[in-house]
């Protein structure tokens, strides 16, 4: 396997998907019965082609033997090479409302390299309530805590009016990525990886399949 | 402007994506001061190429005039109709966790067209909780609810050892979209529109940004 960590051009978040589904896919075979795997068996669990399996590797350099398919071993460390998770990130969750409490319950986080260590809210009423062993932080605490606790990924998940005043206190503190849950389009330095997930253009997806079913 | 409803092949979930984004910006064009867009200033706010806009388009027929833009009003109306949002869609949640709670309060859903009738819990402390005007139900009645409401969009949004199961009632009752929250891999039948939100994957695309800072 030769896999150079900087790809030779922009990858499209599309393909990081991917890499993020063929790692997932990978974890789940059972290791005892199987130490290779073909770019087809691997297209057919991420419903993909086995084309677009090789395309999207070869990003990062030469994987598999003809014939033979991938290590198993060597390609789920490469996927975790690419994806950054050989190291655990710090994040904080902005937000204590119930999209903010669902995502800091979400148990597959902490497993898979993110360590929620701060969270915060602005509401005097939040403020103080006990999550896991911790405590919501004010607000105020923000750019503190960030440097602090060397915070480097926040999830922000505050009401639409708010997102954008938060955000760019972030980036004052120096967080360089953000996952906006607000439904809001906002605006960040081209040096700030700033995502969205919107949940209403999820459910267009459907409507878009529900209207246009395949022949 | 001609718009053909069916497009000539398979749309991928990215371009549907951008059409939703699309949508969404031109929904914000203060349109008291312009009725027409570039290709190039829907794609500076899209935060994509002005190629890429007009090749999302073509699919779906010819938009705009060469040199005047695209009839802001005319690309609405089009962009409405390709992605099924001339109706208002039926939707449920079945499970009313944290994030079933979460989704169940965003208040953009109703105002895109997705109309949450019915929310199902198996957990009895649950089940005939208030949520808005209504209560939470039973998934003893799941079938029954289903096919008496015309439920069309399901959000899935149960533990991940629930979800399998979950998923092959609601296929069984006749649904024909679901948006899965649990983390894992379901299977539907081709006729199904399933897709799934994935929020460690949201943060890997982040991961993956910052350890691949552009030069």
């Amino acid at each position: 396997v030769s896999h150079s960590s900087r790809p030779p051009r922009k990858i499209s978040d599309s393909t990081v998907r991917r890499l993020s589904s063929y790692l997932r896919l990978l974890q789940e075979v059972d290791d005892s019965t199987a130490d290779t795997i073909s770019s087809d068996e691997l297209a057919r669990r991420a419903g993909t082609t086995s084309a677009q399996v090789r395309k999207d590797l070869s990003f990062f350099g030469s994987f598999g033997k003809r014939g033979l398919g991938y290590s198993i071993p060597e390609l789920l460390s490469a996927l975790r090479a690419i994806l950054g998770l050989t190291q655990t990130w710090n994040v904080a969750v902005v937000g204590a409302g119930k999209i903010g409490s669902a995502l800091i319950s979400y148990r597959d986080f902490r497993k898979r390299g993110f360590d929620v260590r701060a969270v915060f809210d602005s509401d005097p009423a939040k403020v103080g309530r006990p999550w896991g062993s911790r405590r919501v932080l004010s607000d105020e605490h923000l750019e503190e805590v960030i440097r602090k606790d060397g915070i480097e990924i926040v999830i922000l998940a505050v009401p639409a009016e708010a997102a954008q005043g938060m955000l760019d206190r972030l980036v004052g503190a120096g967080v360089k990525a953000v996952l906006n849950f607000a439904p809001v389009r906002l605006s960040a330095p081209e040096a700030v990886a700033l995502r969205n997930v919107d949940m209403a253009m999820e459910l267009e997806v459907l409507s878009y399949a529900l209207s246009n079913p395949s022949e």
